[in-house]
C-alpha cells in the first residue's frame, strides 16, 4: 500500500510501560526530524493489540519504527537515520572522512555497544526477581563498562563523535540512555557531558515531548481480533 | 597516517581460537570484496599483543575489521559493507525501494538480531562451566527463536532478503552462523537453505579461506611492550 500521507510517517507506540518512555526507538526517528525541521506524520499503533499481517510486511520484527516518504516503505532506526542523513548534511556531514566516520559511528552505536547494554536491561528490568541474573550481571557488567570505557576514550574532548553533530549522536546518545536506571555514563564524565549535550539540544527536547504526548495514560484495551 | 597501499586495505587477526575461526568480521569484508572481484590487502594483527594508540584511533574498539581506501580510513563490519555496496550495484542496488530495503535488513542483521544471539554464544562459550547459564539461558533462547522466526517469516520464499543478493545477505548469513554451535537455526528450514545458499557462494568460500590462511597454527608469542 502506498503511502497516502504528504508527509513523510513513523510508526510509533499508542502506550508502552513507563519504564520504556523516553527509550522507544521512534524517539530516535523523532529526534532526526526535528533538527532538520521536517515535518512528519505518526502512525501509532495500538500496543496490545497484534499486528497486522501488512504490518509485519513493513516492520518484519513487530516493532517501532517502520518508516514511509512517498512510495518508499522500510524499517530499522538506523537505516532511517542515515536516509534522513542524505537528505541534509546537518545530520550527516557530505566530506567524505567525516561522513564515513559518523556512519561508522552509528553502526557502532548499534552494533558494537547498544547489544553489551541489553543484558543489563534485560536483567534488571525483566528479570530483576530471579536470583540467578546475580551471577550474570557480572561479565555483562565487565562488557558494558569496557565500551563505556572505548567511547569515552574516542570521544576524548570532542564535542560530538564525528567532529559534527550527526546522526551517529542521535543513535549513541540514546543507547546510552538505556543505562539511565544505573549510574554507569555518570562514572565516565566525558560521556556523561556529551549525554547532556544531546539531551539539552532543543530538537531532542521537542522529540521526547512528542513521543511522551502520544502515550496514552492507561494501558489500551486489547481489541479482540485486531 | 595515510594509507601508503593502492588497494583498500583491511585488518584482521593472524590467530583467533579454534571456535572464533570463520566467525571472526573481517570475514565479512572479504566475502564484499570477493563477490565484486576487487582486490584488497590485509594487515594483520598480532592477536596476543595490546593495540597501539594509532590504531585504537582507526578502530576504537580494538577489534577487526578497522578499513582504509586511499586517505579515507573507517571501522564497523556495517559501515564498510555499506561503502563497498556504494561502489557496486552487485552488492546494493540502486533501485531506490532495493536499495532502502537491503540497507534496512543490513541494520536489521546488526541492531534486531545479532544482539538476540550474542548472550548464546556467551553463556555456551565463554561460561559453560557457570550454573546459573542454565536458567539465564532460557529468555535468552526465546528471544532467539523468535528473531529466527520472524527473519524466517519475512524472507519466506524469497532466495535474499531484499529479492536481490546484497550486503544484507553477507551480513545475515554470517550472523546466523555464530549459532553454528547449536542446532537452532536447522529448526527453521527457509532459514537453513538460504544460510547454505550464502555459504556455498565461490565468493564466500573464498573469503573463508582468505581469513583461515591467515591464521597461524599455534598462539603467537606476546611480544613484550608490543
Amino acid at each position: 500500500m502506498a503511502n497516502m500521507h504528504s508527509r513523510p510517517v513513523v510508526t510509533a507506540f499508542d502506550w508502552v510501560p513507563d519504564f520504556a518512555r523516553g527509550l522507544v526507538r521512534d524517539l530516535r526517528v523523532r529526534w532526526a526530524f526535528e533538527e532538520i525541521g521536517l515535518p512528519y506524520e505518526t502512525e501509532l499503533l495500538n500496543a496490545m493489540s497484534p499486528r497486522s499481517d501488512e504490518y509485519l510486511g513493513w516492520q518484519p520484527f513487530d516493532q517501532v519504527p517502520a518508516f514511509a516518504d512517498g512510495d518508499l516503505r522500510f524499517f530499522e532506526t538506523g537505516a532511517i537515520l542515515l536516509y534522513l542523513g542524505e537528505q541534509d548534511e546537518r545530520l550527516l556531514p557530505k566530506d567524505p572522512q567525516t561522513r564515513w566516520q559518523a556512519i561508522s559511528w552509528l553502526f557502532a552505536a548499534l552494533n558494537s555497544v547498544e547489544p553489551a547494554f541489553n543484558p543489563i536491561v534485560s536483567y534488571d528490568v525483566f528479570h530483576a526477581d530471579k536470583s540467578w541474573t546475580k551471577e550474570a550481571r557480572v561479565p555483562a557488567m565487565d562488557l558494558a563498562k569496557r565500551k563505556l570505557m572505548r567511547v569515552s576514550d574516542a570521544l576524548g574532548d570532542k564535542e560530538w563523535l564525528a567532529g559534527r553533530f550527526s546522526i551517529a549522536d542521535i543513535a549513541m546518545v540514546t543507547v546510552l540512555n538505556n543505562l539511565r536506571h544505573t549510574e554507569m555514563v555518570q562514572e565516565w564524565p566525558k560521556l556523561a557531558a556529551y549525554k547532556l549535550r544531546g539531551e539539552t539540544r532543543p530538537a531532542y527536547r521537542r522529540a521526547l515531548d512528542a513521543q511522551l504526548a502520544d502515550f496514552k495514560e492507561d494501558p489500551p484495551m486489547q481489541m479482540e481480533g485486531a
